[in-house]
């Protein structure tokens, strides 16, 4: 396969953003009372390009679930095959994004892009990836086949009507590539970016800082390219999210950022495509230091800050009431005209 | 009438609280991995006194609107009649309240404790109060009978079966009246506390700290009697949100707190009946400095963090959704066990 490539990347709609921001001006509140609902609301308008915004009536989920064979050096609480066992307990509806995603009213649909198991599946790129300690992650074929899925799988959601995505993870050891990834893209020593993952230990921890120094020595000759990057040292699941963010982008639908796992995916989106992050923004902030460093290089500034640290796209789901609220005082609240009250006495 | 006393207040059940973290550390995820989601669930769980706990079939909002006599000295953005219309837009549903809790699934009741017209109302106090900055807000009989209000809207609520209780507030110049509760109750000087309400200039900011200071100093004598604060530097309004917090304790039924306002009155409620704050959330962080010196004094930490500075129990409705959430993964995630996911490779 030739290595992936992106159309330029639209921007939202300037002059809609505009007509958003003045009807909130108008709303029966104090102008700015709304705090960070106003700039949400306007940034759903833009992306819509229709002031006032529509409730998502489609939001969807989908989990991005992959093995990594840098698992098997230690760098999880959790052994290798707990991938496999939570996508079933995803697909029986068990898990922390099932009953989230169910209350925030979003769909959720798991690809199975790298699990280590003989499961066929339509996205699926190959079992597992390398260890990223000792060896790339991907060939060249695989990570361009991780991409083109991704990108595929924005397109299904998209063309069924999806008007707000949100990427999740599942996978043992994917905050150890995810942490190569941002190291190499912001240019961080690992000690500052390493945190406890699903709860290492001290011995893990030291564990997980040889692998991400050993990976990062290896990705560190093809930094300037991103799709080498995510084939050195990251794994199918990231590639496939990287694809997915940048073609949500390129279709014009919103996305809430997940944790630490997807926003490094974004980092690497953001350089396929440049001008993607418009399209963003960022759910929650995770325990993870290199989540904080990705998200200032993207300049996205986290909804909710309640100290989660699970991934599935968990975070995203609690922060979407967030943005329907947003949405819904917009849409449906009244005016000073409308309602009869009275403006500033200064103004 | 006589000064309003409480009875003691219970605890939430600790041995709920012991089950409830337990089966939290047997859900599908790293223990800990939701963060304050956790904490929150096992929350809801010992006020509900059983585990797991019940999702909120009855969460109920009541705006407390009352005028100032101090709004007269122009400490507000916005002229003293906007009390009146606003509550006439809350009752014809098109303020951001009503919006916001249509949303969250909360049912919306509006009370005029003192608004400065002749609207009767079952639990009217007066019209408005005195301006603080030069009298006492209330009479004795007028400050008794308004957290007699407050105890008995609480009691009508938990009564016709609310099981999460937020209040809220509307009425030009209140936050000036709450500026004071927060600094006589946490001793701190006017500037460090006084914010720009609804978006006071310059002019009004000095106005607005010169009252509290007037009425700070006529406080002062009387401090330790928290009903004497309420009748000397509050207003109707702010007592009787201190009698239905104080009363919601001693229902056992939780409440989210709103904003600047409302906890203001929370610290005169944790006065009058101590112990009542555990059962209490802080549901969002607004812009007010006097705000979060109330909620440093609580020992309460907001669930949410969004600039917000409006009132009506908006920040709490914001906020309510992720203590659905916190319930929801409580209550309908599976265990390792029923799951068959494996436990950690070091335990």
């Amino acid at each position: 396969m030739t290595a992936p490539t992106f159309d330029t990347v639209p921007t939202p709609d300037a002059e809609v953003a505009a007509a958003a921001r003045a009807r909130q001006d108008n709303l029966t509140k104090p102008r700015g009372a709304l705090g960070r609902l106003e700039d949400l609301s306007v940034w759903v308008s833009s992306c819509q390009g229709v002031c006032p915004p529509k409730q998502f009536e489609r939001a969807r989920v989908v989990v991005f679930a992959a093995d990594h064979g840098v698992a098997r050096a230690g760098v999880s609480a959790y052994p290798p095959e707990v991938t496999a066992q939570m996508v079933a307990n995803i697909d029986a509806g068990g898990a922390a994004i099932n009953v989230l995603a169910e209350l925030a009213g979003a769909g959720v649909r798991l690809v199975d892009v790298a699990v280590d198991t003989d499961a066929p599946g339509t996205h699926k790129v190959r079992r597992s990836s390398e260890n990223i300690a000792v060896a790339d992650a991907l060939s060249e074929d695989e990570v361009a086949a991780a991409v083109a899925a991704g990108r595929d799988i924005a397109d299904e959601e998209v063309d069924s009507g999806a008007d707000l995505l949100i990427a999740g993870d599942m996978g043992i050891g994917n905050t150890t590539a995810a942490t190569v990834l941002v190291c190499a893209l912001t240019n961080t020593e690992p000690v500052a970016a390493i945190g406890r993952g699903t709860g290492i230990d001290d011995a893990g921890w030291i564990r997980k800082t040889a692998a991400v120094r050993d990976a990062l020595y290896r990705v560190h000759p093809v930094r300037s390219d991103p799709v080498a990057v995510l084939r050195v040292g990251g794994g199918a699941d990231l590639a496939a999210m990287a694809g997915f963010l940048a073609q949500a982008a390129l279709r014009r639908t919103p996305v809430l950022l997940d944790g630490m796992v997807v926003t490094s995916a974004a980092l690497v989106a953001e350089r396929l495509a440049p001008g993607a992050r418009a399209w963003w923004q960022a759910g929650h902030r995770s325990t993870e230091p290199a989540h904080t460093l990705a998200l200032a290089q993207l300049e996205l500034e986290p909804i909710v800050d309640l100290g989660m640290r699970l991934g599935e796209g968990s975070g995203a789901v609690v922060a979407l009431p967030v943005v329907r609220a947003a949405i819904a005082t917009l849409a449906q609240m009244a005016t000073f005209d409308s309602a009869g009250v009275s403006g500033r006495s200064d103004s």
